[in-house]
């Protein structure tokens, strides 16, 4: 299969209104390759950020996307785990080195060499990297997930990023039956961690600031929501949880928020604000408490996650819109207006 | 054994100034306490927080003292474990519920019935606890440590809880031969950490502040000993430690100093500054790093450091002073000039 040229939507400075269709090429296909048509592809918050960078920091154009499901349409001649017509999916990266600790450990988000972003990488090869926002894609096929057959293909796109984000540290953290959980924020990732934390057994009580959402919140296996705002509120749920995962991307007040946390607690930041957080390491003291962030994780741990979300009914809930709605969608999410993740439709990119 | 009256340093206010000879009574020996004749006392910074914050939090005259050697000179008749000429240690508790999940897995520290600490405590009969800058304690034989025979025993009394501060943390993150160990500080804490993380076979880099502490750093089993101050100075080290313990108790640049872990690196505070601390968590992102704090450890593994500083000839260089020195020795660790720890002789008080 020679080079494929495939429509994609494309931005070129640090505002939405410069997304334009645009035509991008995907490579040969090697040996070890997989071609993807790709159906969906989520928009995760990290998505703007980038598009806003893009002039400071990748002065170049972006196709973003790092969501992706679609259906293989064609395979290298030594591919040997999937075949044309399996459902797929392409997370936020796409090659490592293979050969370092962290690589041979599953950990390839840590590779030693650097490993590939989706988008916005450079590639081995020296080519830059192009995302989800396109109708096909090639990616080596240790990189290519198996979506189950239990899982919805656009449900799934999600996953990807705010799937495994949130699995990572719950898992890493060992939740399970009987742990009492914290979930800071009902957003993309909040809605999809509460889902987990629930199916792996934990009591959870999800912390937001909408009274809309407490519905929601319990249909996702919360067993409570609750709203912090007076320190009384605070203090009710004082020493009261194993874990605290924080998916909000806003300035904490971590002071408060860590006394929720029972001795040996730990809260983990899987939200990233640029600012400063201010932390008094006091309150963490008596209860030996344990501040950490998270991100993706590897290859072998994501495949692991989309099949516990296949056999424990994990429904990440999607707005689905079409790819020339992506810059009213990117608002919406600015001014969290999204319930709870977006997905594109590719087949409306023509 | 009745009540024993016995001479005792106390202070009444929230100024050194206020130390003053007085009595105090110990109780009679009950079956499973251990009497001790106390031979030297550490001073830890903690007194000097407590003694200052008499007036304010603690509203009556306090007698400090949590880093106790001396000698049994009596022995409960179901006491089993010590008899008379024994050399043993107290440190920062001496009592416990003995039947919580804490107190079971031998983490009197967290105990959910609260731990009775050595001084500025309520014991279970009501009555405040006394500290060690005192001739004789009575102490129940849980709470009571064994002195190794290489131990001296002046230099023992450090190990109660600057020991047990720095060694739990080394112990529980799993320092060994090999692990990457940089101390921040060079005081009281940090010179026996920096004995520890050694002997313990991890590469030690101290980071202090003081040209004139190289060489003892070294002494004490540092292969470098650097001081930061200049962005390019972080740099050098970016990435180069799998542990970092800070032992200071001022605000740090965390942002920087995290910088120096590689991936999963932790960053572990024993010292415990006032105020906020500014953290930025994008640093500790893409390294997946981790902030905590400790404090000092349970009985059995207080036991099993100085079994551990005994073999491996850990010694805590201490400074010798009278009873009636402790205010000038205040003054000194406050201005830093320590070198590295202050130990009462108990025979100076009468």
């Amino acid at each position: 299969m020679s080079e494929m040229q495939v429509a994609a939507l494309e931005a070129t400075g640090s505002d939405f209104k410069t997304f334009h269709h645009t035509v991008i090429k995907r490579r040969e296909l090697r040996a070890d390759d997989v071609a993807i048509d790709i159906k969906y592809c989520g928009i995760c918050h990290s998505d703007i950020a980038i598009v806003e960078g893009i002039d400071p920091v990748f002065k170049r154009p972006i196709v973003p996307g790092h969501e992706i499901s679609g259906v293989v349409s064609a395979v290298g001649e030594k591919v040997t785990k999937y075949k044309v017509g399996d459902r797929v999916g392409v997370g936020c990266f796409i090659d490592s080195c293979g050969k370092c600790k962290y690589c041979l450990a599953g950990e390839e988000q840590f590779c030693e060499k650097g490993v590939i972003s989706v988008f916005v990488g450079d590639d081995y090869d020296g080519r830059p990297t192009e995302g989800g926002y396109s109708q096909a894609i090639v990616v080596k096929e240790r990189f290519v997930l198996a979506i189950p057959d239990k899982l919805d293909l656009a449900e799934a796109s999600p996953l990807l990023c705010a799937g495994i984000t949130t699995y990572n540290p719950l898992k890493r953290y060992g939740i399970t039956t009987g742990s009492r959980v914290a979930i800071v924020g009902l957003g993309g990732l909040g809605h999809i961690a509460t889902q987990f934390a629930s199916k792996m057994g934990a009591n959870v009580t999800v912390f937001g600031h909408s009274e809309t959402k407490a519905n929601e919140a319990k249909q996702f296996g919360a067993s409570s929501y609750e709203i912090l705002k007076t320190p009384e509120d605070f203090k009710r749920f004082d020493g009261q949880f194993d874990f605290l995962l924080s998916t909000v991307a806003v300035k904490l007040d971590w002071n408060a928020y860590l006394r929720l946390l029972d001795v040996k607690g730990i809260a983990c930041s899987v939200g990233l604000p640029n600012e400063d957080q201010a932390l008094n390491l006091q309150v963490m003291f008596d209860r030996q408490n344990t501040l950490t962030v998270s991100n993706v994780g590897g290859i072998s741990l994501t495949q692991e996650m989309l099949n516990f979300a296949a056999e424990h009914e994990v429904h990440p809930k999607i707005e689905m819109i079409g790819i020339d709605d992506v810059p009213e969608a990117y608002e919406r999410i600015l001014n969290s207006d999204v319930h709870y993740r977006f997905v594109i439709d590719m087949s409306t990119l023509q």
